[in-house]
C-alpha cells in the first residue's frame, strides 16, 4: 500500500491534509496560501458547479463577469464593509516590471505607479453596485439577479487547502430588488438552495439559521447560514446568503423610480458557497481507507479492476468490461476501467478506496466462468458476488442506496451530537467532546464574546426551525431570560 | 427604435463599440481597462465554453486550477519569456489596508510589504510548470493533459472591449509529453480543434498555420494560429497552439525518467483562446442593424413575439406561443416569448435584431385564423408565412439553413479577399483595402519588420494548406528566392 492516510482517531487534522494530499484533490503551491487543485478534486469542484448553477438558472438568475480589482476607494464606501473586508487583501500598486538595472531578473518599475491602488476583490459587492448604478432607472429594471463565478482573494494569516486559503473559487449570487420583501425572500431562496444542495448532492445535513449580528457578514443586515457538522464534532459554515438592505444602494447612489414616480433606494442581497464545500465534502464523509464521495459528486462512480494470471484471462476480462461499461454508461453513470499493467490488484483496490469511487467491480477467472462480478461499495466496504446481468440496473439501485446511506450516516451521526445544554458546567464539559449545543442566549454580543473567550465556542446560527428552538429559557451563560435556543459550537 | 447602431460604413470601428455595448454584450468598468461581461455576451461566452470544454475533455484533456499569482522571480526563469510577459502587468506588493491615519478612507500599510512581489498571471506557464516538477518522475507519469478556465490580466494602454482589455477570460492548456513528436502532435491537434470550434460554431472561417519566428509566442520553439478576417478586411488572431519544446522544463528543472532509464527533460505545449472570440464573432457576422449570432452559439435561438389589439387576443396568442415553445424546445431550441406588455412590436423587433437572435416568429390575430406565423430570418432579414403545424421541424432545418448560410457568406467574403500579391507596388495599394495578402517573404525577420514600418501588415502566418502556398518565387519586398508564400494583413 503505497499511500497510507492517518487515521481519523489519531488526529483529525493531519488526517484531513494527508488525505486532500494523497487522494490529489489538492496541493500547496510556490505562493504562499495559495492551492492548486488537482484535476480528480476539479473534477469534484466542477460537478457541484454544474448542479449549483442549473439551481441558479431554474431559480431566474443569470451569470454575468465583474472585474478582479476594486478601486481602494470603494472598500471605504459602505461603513461597515470596510471594518470587515479592507483588512488583509493583496494590493495592486504598480502596473509594470522591468529589467533589473543592478544585476538579473526584473524590479518593479517605480515610475509605473498606479494613482489609486487596487485591490484584488475580496468579495464583489462594491464593484458591482457601481456597475448596477447604471443598469437601473426604474422599476422595471428591477429585478437584477446576477451569479459570477470566479476567484477572489483574502489575505489569511493560516490557511488549510480548501478550508481557508488566500485565493479560493466561489459563486456569489448579487441581487437588486425595488422592496425589501422580494429581497428577505431572495436571501432565503437562496440559502434553501445551498441546504437542497448540500443534503441531496454532497449527502451533507445542514442546520439553517441567521447569524448573530457581531457574526454579520460586513455591510448585512442579516446573514442565512447553512452549519454542517465534521466528524470531529467541529462545525462548518458551508454557505451564506444575505440580506444587505439599501446599505450599498446607499453607498453608491442607486436609486430607482418606484411605481408611484417616487425615488428609492434599491434593495440587495448576496450569497455565495466555495471551494471550501470541498472540505466540507472530505470532512463529512471521509473514513480511514480515504475519501467516501457521494455517487451523485463522484467524477467516477464505477471503477473495474481486472484480476488476472494471463493475458488470455486479461484480454477475456477487459472485453467483458468494456460491455458492462457500456452498458452501465447507458443508466448514466461514470466508468473507468482500470486495465493498468504495472499495479496488482491489491493496490488499485486501495488506490480507489483512498479516491472515495462509490463502486468497485471486480473480475477474475472464476467470475467469468460464472457469469459473476464482485461488487464492493465504498461506503460500507462490503463485498458481495453480483450476476453479469442485469448488472447497469442493479448498479443504479445501488448508487441511490449509497447516497441514502452516506446522508444516513451522516445525520445519525450530527443528530446524535446536537444536545440541548442548560447549565454552564455542562456547557463547559460538553464543548470538549465537540458536537453542537442547543442553549439559550441572553441576545447580547457581550455573552456571546465571554462564551467565545472561555470556550472557543460561537453561535454558529439561530436555527430558522423554530419547533427545534422557540421556548421560553434562561441564558445557558448570564441566566438572563431568552425566547429561544441557539447553536453554539466550535468552528472551522 | 431607441438605440440606433453606427453603420460599418461610416465608421467600422464604432460601429463594434457602439454594438458590444447597445446590444448588451458587455461595457467598461469603473477600473482601468477592465470589462464587465453582461448576462447576455456571458450566456455566449457560456455557450462557447460548454462546447470547448467538451471537445478538450473528448481529447483526453482534464480541467485543473493553478494560482492567480506568480513570484516574480518565476517570470525570469525563461529568458525569452521574461521579455513577451514581464513587462505591462499587475504587480502586488503589499498584503493589507489599514485606517487612513490622516483622513478618512483606508490606505496601504507600508509594514505589509510583501518579500516578493507577486505578479497577477498573464498567462501560467512558469507557476504550472513549477508545479509540474512535483508531478513527474517517470515516463509513466506523462503524459500530462491539464486546461484551466481563467482570468488573466496583461496591462494594455489601448483597450477595447472583447479585443484588448486589461483582465480576460480564457482557458489555457499545458500539456508535458516524453517525445518531441508527442508535444508537436498535441499542439497541431488543439490548433485544429479550435479551427473546427471557429468553422462550425462560430461559423467563421479561418486560415490555420505557423507564425513567423517575429511572432512567436514569448518562449515557443513554434506557434500555430487561427486567423480570421473580420468585414473591414483585417484579420484577427482568434487561438493559438505552442510547441514550447523543452524551454519551460529546462527552466523549471522538470525532468523524467525515460524508458531507457535515462534522465530527460519534458517537452511542452500550451494552448489557448479567450474573450477575443467574442470579438471575433461580433465582427465577423454584425450588420448595420446589430449581431448576427450563428444558431450554434445563439443563447435565444427563436424569439416569439405577439401582435394584438385587445386582451382577448393577447391571451389567445400567448396561449398558442407557449404550446409552440414547448414543441421548439423539445426539437432541442432556446426559446423566448417576449411578452412585454408596454412596448410596441416593432420596437421589440429591432431589439431582438440588434441582439442577433436568428430567428424571430410573429403572431397576429390574422396568423390565428390562418394557423400561420411570420418567420424572419436574422441573416438574411427574410419574412416568410409558415403554418404552425409541423414548426418544430421548420425551425430545425432553418436554424440549420442559417447556420451555413452564416458560414458561407463569410467564407465567400474572406476567399473575394485573399489575393496573390507579387510586387511590392501592389502590396502597398491591396493592403489600403484590407484583406489578406499572400506574398513570398524571404524569411527574414529583417524584411518583415520593414513590410510592417511601411505597411502595418505583419505576417499573420505561414500556412500549413501547403496548396496554396508551396510554390517557388520570389519575396514581395527583397526581391530574394522563396518556396512558399506566407499571409500578409493588418490585423486587430
Amino acid at each position: 500500500m503505497a499511500k497510507e492516510v492517518t487515521k481519523r482517531s489519531d488526529n483529525y487534522s493531519q488526517w484531513y491534509d494527508n488525505l486532500v494530499v494523497k487522494a490529489d484533490l489538492a496541493e500547496r503551491s510556490a505562493v504562499r496560501g495559495c492551492m492548486v487543485i488537482k484535476p480528480y478534486g476539479y473534477a469534484i469542484w466542477e460537478k457541484m458547479q454544474h448542479i449549483l448553477d442549473a439551481k441558479f438558472k431554474e431559480t431566474g438568475h443569470q451569470n454575468a463577469y465583474f472585474p478582479l480589482f476594486i478601486p481602494k476607494s470603494f472598500l471605504s464606501r459602505e461603513a461597515e464593509h470596510v471594518e470587515g473586508f479592507a483588512k488583509e487583501c493583496a494590493v495592486v500598486t504598480h502596473h509594470r516590471l522591468m529589467a533589473n538595472p543592478d544585476g538579473p531578473g526584473v524590479v518593479v518599475d517605480p515610475s509605473a505607479k498606479l494613482e489609486e491602488e487596487l485591490v484584488v476583490r475580496p468579495t464583489s459587492e462594491t464593484i458591482i453596485w457601481n456597475t448596477y448604478k447604471n443598469w437601473v432607472t426604474s422599476w422595471r429594471d428591477l429585478p437584477i439577479l446576477c451569479n459570477q463565478w470566479a476567484n477572489v482573494v483574502r489575505w489569511e494569516m493560516r490557511t488549510r487547502l480548501f478550508l481557508r486559503t488566500a485565493e479560493f473559487l466561489w459563486q456569489e449570487g448579487h441581487t437588486a430588488h425595488a422592496t425589501s420583501e422580494e429581497a428577505v425572500a431572495e436571501a432565503t431562496k437562496m440559502v434553501n438552495v445551498y441546504a437542497d444542495f448540500a443534503r441531496n448532492y454532497m449527502a451533507m445535513p445542514v442546520v439553517v439559521g441567521h447569524k448573530s449580528p457581531n457574526e454579520r457578514f460586513a455591510g448585512a443586515l442579516d446573514t442565512l447560514t447553512i452549519e454542517a457538522m465534521m466528524q470531529d464534532g467541529k462545525a462548518l459554515q458551508a454557505g451564506t446568503s444575505h440580506f444587505l438592505g439599501q446599505n450599498f444602494a446607499k453607498a453608491f447612489d442607486v436609486q430607482f423610480t418606484n411605481r408611484e414616480g417616487r425615488q428609492e433606494y434599491v434593495w440587495a442581497t448576496s450569497w455565495g458557497v466555495s471551494t471550501r464545500l470541498m472540505g466540507a465534502l472530505i470532512m463529512a464523509h471521509g473514513d480511514d481507507n480515504g475519501l467516501v464521495l457521494p455517487p451523485k459528486l463522484a467524477p467516477i462512480q464505477v471503477v473495474m479492476i481486472p484480476i488476472y494470471k494471463s493475458d488470455d484471462e486479461r484480454s477475456a476480462i477487459l472485453s467483458k468490461m468494456d460491455e458492462l461499461k457500456k452498458e452501465l454508461e447507458a443508466h448514466g453513470h461514470s466508468v473507468r476501467i482500470d486495465d493498468r499493467d504495472t499495479l496488482r490488484p491489491g493496490f488499485k483496490f486501495a488506490e480507489w478506496e483512498l479516491k472515495g469511487v462509490p463502486v468497485r467491480i471486480a473480475i477474475g477467472p472464476r467470475d467469468m466462468e460464472n457469469g459473476t462480478v464482485e461488487l464492493a461499495r465504498r461506503d460500507t466496504l462490503e463485498k458481495v458476488s453480483a450476476p453479469q446481468e442485469g448488472l447497469g440496473k442493479r448498479i443504479e439501485d445501488l448508487l441511490d442506496e449509497i447516497q441514502a446511506n452516506i446522508y444516513a450516516k451522516a445525520l445519525k451521526f450530527r443528530d446524535e451530537h446536537i444536545v440541548k445544554v442548560d447549565s454552564w458546567e455542562e456547557f463547559k464539559e460538553k464543548i470538549e467532546n465537540g458536537g453542537f449545543l442547543l442553549c439559550h442566549w441572553d441576545g447580547t454580543t457581550e455573552t456571546e464574546e465571554r462564551i467565545k473567550e472561555e470556550t472557543k465556542a460561537t453561535i454558529r446560527c439561530i436555527p430558522i426551525d423554530s419547533a427545534v428552538c422557540e421556548e421560553e429559557g434562561k441564558c445557558v451563560y448570564s441566566g438572563k431570560p431568552s425566547h429561544r435556543r441557539v447553536l453554539f459550537a466550535r468552528s472551522y
